[in-house]
């Protein structure tokens, strides 16, 4: 077939993909294909801004590497991460909220033992974290995998400042005790503006929108049998959770980073300084049986 | 707000749109969330799909540099660059009509003499190439720019092989004579794949597409007070006029590379051997007043 018109031209290009073996990527490109074309119409896209777009995703491909990702960002910002989340997580009872991944998780993080010090160099205020964790039913999870990370008090993660650091901090993965329990040492993370001198940076000024997330700890919980858990928990009263920039946050995971006056800490440290103590206990969904 | 669902995101993102200054802005980034999360809800998206989405963006954008446009050749197989040349480009009568640009595109090509022979070492059998370039209304246009570029016999472009040839070739902008007319010599290119060792290959492999093009020079001709014509001729009989990777072809566009015998060329040149000779009639279309 020729001489294609903006009319004819996204069924025609739907057909060509006929062939798709497998039937699923058939189902998404057509649907892609379908909705990318409606938006060019919708907007009658002139070739100026078609060659910005490729600009755009092109600068924005660039600066990704192991420690940067610069789609996750747009897509977290686009609020494409969230959606995907709420559809991917519909939650049973007992079951902890999940949301968005987030640029800055890294693969294997370092393994330490139950009730170790995590801060790694990160300056900030110390925090104690524990809880437990369970399936949904309340059983408790004995050798779940907790895996954690946050930034530091100046809102930067390690990988964005690995020279200076000289390696990962704020970071790490626990396995729970016989009673699905852990607790750990650190820092206590703050708000945080997320990654501004890229593409993504240049969108949220030219649309007047704030980059700012607020604080914040990652967790990515798995166990056998169990659905990977990924999800934040949130300090209450931080600035910025009616308005985080990806769209990132529930109630059920927003809870009080509570200041704790020096002294003995609930693990036995004998604490020197004022700290702050989160508690948070967490409920896995099991894992749909494979199709 | 908080505890966004995947019914309450999508109207929440567009609002923190809300204050954008720039009114087109604000409808392009409206209409973009709406399409993709409409597009991510109609495929009820899966995590894993959207990691691989993330990852395929990511390397899509990792091969663009200088000579390599590997969103452009995804916008390309997606139908996205004819439709948005079509939705573009409404011809009047006695206007070329326009094709995708591609990515082998090189702003600032050598500028050469009318009737320089531009094959630079591609081998290949020898074109001649000559036509004119008028304003819709038929006036010649003296002094336009026509830039061309084309692949050799192996279907390779310069800039895929630059190390080899040591420079461009196959590739030249003339300046139309005082009766708008220009000639020059290269050699004849042939159907070509498009680059297929990355994710766009990949998405052609997995869908079962191919990527071939049929045969073409490319043309871009500007002139004061006329829109800039992005262009091809095909050469007809060839293979994959019918079924262009690209979604390029218009029948107007189409025209035979005549074989022509040993013997004295139209220039005059005395050719030792066969040729084709490629002859087209360009129209500009008048230049819309700035806004």
């Amino acid at each position: 077939m020729r001489d294609f018109d903006e009319f004819n031209i996204t069924q025609a290009v739907v057909d060509r993909f006929g062939d798709t073996p497998d039937p699923r990527l058939k189902a998404v490109m057509t649907s892609l294909v379908w909705h990318v074309h409606d938006f060019i119409r919708d907007v009658d896209l002139s070739f100026d801004e078609w060659r910005s777009g490729v600009d755009v995703l092109t600068r924005t491909g660039h600066p990704c590497h192991d420690t940067r990702q610069e789609f996750i960002l747009l897509s977290a910002t686009l609020g494409v991460s969230i959606l995907v989340d709420a559809i991917n997580h519909r939650m049973p009872e007992g079951a902890t909220e999940t949301t968005v991944l987030g640029p800055f998780y890294v693969e294997e993080a370092p393994i330490s033992e139950l009730g170790a010090d995590i801060s790694g160099g990160l300056d900030g205020e110390p925090l104690f974290v524990s809880g437990w964790v369970r399936s949904a039913d309340g059983a408790p999870l004995a050798g779940a995998t907790v895996d954690v990370w946050h930034a530091d008090e100046d809102g930067h993660y390690d990988i964005q400042q690995l020279d200076a650091l000289g390696g990962l901090a704020g970071r790490a993965q626990f396995k729970t005790d016989a009673e699905g329990r852990f607790h750990f040492w650190s820092i206590t993370p703050t708000p945080y503006p997320i990654p501004e001198d890229g593409p993504v940076g240049e969108m949220l000024k030219a649309t007047a929108r704030h980059p700012n997330r607020p604080a914040h700890v990652h967790f990515m919980i798995a166990a056998p049998g169990q659905e990977t858990l990924i999800t934040h928990v949130f300090a209450d009263g931080s600035p910025w959770l009616d308005s985080d920039a990806v769209f990132g946050v529930k109630n059920s995971l927003v809870v009080p980073f509570v200041p704790c006056p020096a002294g003995e800490a609930p693990d036995g440290r004998r604490m020197g300084r004022t700290y702050n103590r989160l508690a948070y206990d967490f409920g896995l969904k099991p894992q749909r049986p494979a199709a």
